[in-house]
């Protein structure tokens, strides 16, 4: 949290950190399995825990230093950012939806608990995200008002407008030709509105002022896709050891991909294109937003 | 929503006109499927358009109303505890869940729309809730503090260790021999948890004072209580046509019940003692209460 990012560290170092941050409140927040019913907070942890980068509480808590914010009361927030994430991976693994019986390398939830607590995992996550960003400890670090603001975008982007409905177009996109419009579509809301809500969330509960707002939304809008088009890339192209999955399949299963539609060349400029937009859009930032300019340039060279 | 207890209505009218209430907002709050992705809101409208009695909405007005508080400002949000009821039947009903087919006498939603679509209609249902009771008309005419808590109670009462917490229990419980112990906790968390916070959502955001929120708590864990009781005695007697699936279908499934573990008379006893406390609980509250009264009642004297 209190790295700075003219300190000289590396991104890795800075993304270890931040993660270490994140896991550590999370770990404070998440009942553990001595906590009664056991086996909701043991297939809740196992999902949780199992080894994710933390992408979208690291850039809530990114945006609020690029705007002079603190991050500690910002932390739970971002935590409950990372809670929803995980419940989509549950319950996008289900047998009927992506029917994946791996993810990062480990059985899925519904193989290793059963159906029903995989489902009941997933809506745990996604309901007490909620009470995890309303929490008396929370709210008291935090002007009221904002907060609102805050639950209400999230929640918004998280629904039927935002990830919920990408999720529908996702399943029934599966197998059919799908219109480049439909393929944004499905992005922007699958995986786009929760990355764009998580700078925002960070921003708006440092209060941000409107232009930084609009310019942190433009980061958001294009790194987000960035992101999908590199994990498109990554399925095609991927080292199977470090995706955890088998690479290739999403073509294996009929779901379109930037690298089908647009080619692997053209997918790879439009996504570099992206990255350095995004970059141009923190131009009014000073070196505070310097973590968010590093991980837009990590989207290109990530490997898993 | 106008209705005053002391106009002379039947409690048959006055629940016939609060549901229209409901109905009404709960219209004007979920897009149709003239909107995209249209599939999303033909599943949930399926759902949540059952003809559902509206029961917690219901008890969230009355509770405001006790108080001496509008419903109005507070529709919106006593909409948002149906939708959260309403996602919960549509997963409970899944098939790793009870694998039901029929809900008030009509196909689930699973059966209709499929098992990824009904999923994902429970997820929205849920997550649009939070949209609902944060949404900027809904914040502009309350207070954003007790807001704030009533969002949070929400979210703890439909929780790990609210509602989901009561379903890991349930499933669990299946075909197995539970303490009585058990039963009551399933059903405190499982039914009663969402019984009380719908009371408490209507009395703290109406302003109620310490006494008067306890004193409608006392009354919401009674009647909570109650009407899982007398749910479990009309599983057991009641009418197919009315309830719409087959009676005795908890124990076809070995579903551990009140009737099974103290018997229908004793079951019967102490659901009356449930609602004879549930109204000396309303002892401090003038002709105001009334509503709640007559639902207290109601619960013994309901066929379906």
């Amino acid at each position: 949290m209190n790295v700075k990012p003219n300190e000289n560290v590396t991104l890795k170092e800075y993304l270890a950190r931040q993660k270490t941050e994140v896991d550590g409140m999370l770990e404070a927040l998440i009942p553990d399995e001595t906590i009664y019913p056991p086996e909701i907070f043991r297939a809740v942890r196992y999902s949780l825990f199992a080894g994710g980068k933390r992408i979208r509480p690291i850039l809530c808590l990114a945006a609020a230093e690029a705007v002079g914010g603190k991050p500690e009361p910002i932390l739970p927030v971002a935590c409950a950012i990372e809670m929803i994430h995980t419940y989509s991976l549950i319950h996008d693994d289900l047998p009927a939806m992506d029917n994946d019986d791996y993810r990062r390398g480990r059985l899925t939830s519904h193989k290793v608990f059963g159906e029903d607590l995989a489902i009941l995992a997933g809506d745990a996550l996604l309901t007490e995200a909620f009470q995890v960003m309303t929490r008396r400890e929370v709210a008291a670090g935090l002007p009221p008002a904002r907060l609102l603001q805050v639950v209400r975008e999230i929640a918004e982007a998280a629904g039927w407008f935002g990830m919920v409905g990408g999720q529908v177009l996702d399943v029934q996109s599966e197998g059919q030709t799908v219109a480049p419009e439909t393929l944004y579509a499905i992005h922007r809301m699958k995986t786009g509105a929760m990355i764009l809500v998580s700078l925002r969330t960070g921003a708006i509960l440092a209060g941000a002022a409107e232009e930084a707002l609009a310019a942190l939304s433009d980061y958001g809008r294009q790194i987000g896709l960035a992101f999908q088009i590199a994990d498109d890339i990554l399925n095609v192209e991927g080292d199977k050891a470090l995706l955890g999955k088998g690479t290739g399949s999403d073509a294996a299963r009929g779901k379109v991909t930037f690298p089908l539609l647009l080619g692997l060349e053209a997918s790879r400029s439009r996504a570099e294109e992206l990255v350095k937009g995004a970059i141009e859009a923190l131009a009014p930032f000073d070196e505070k937003a310097e973590p968010l300019r590093w991980i837009a340039r990590y989207i290109l060279e990530r490997k898993s």
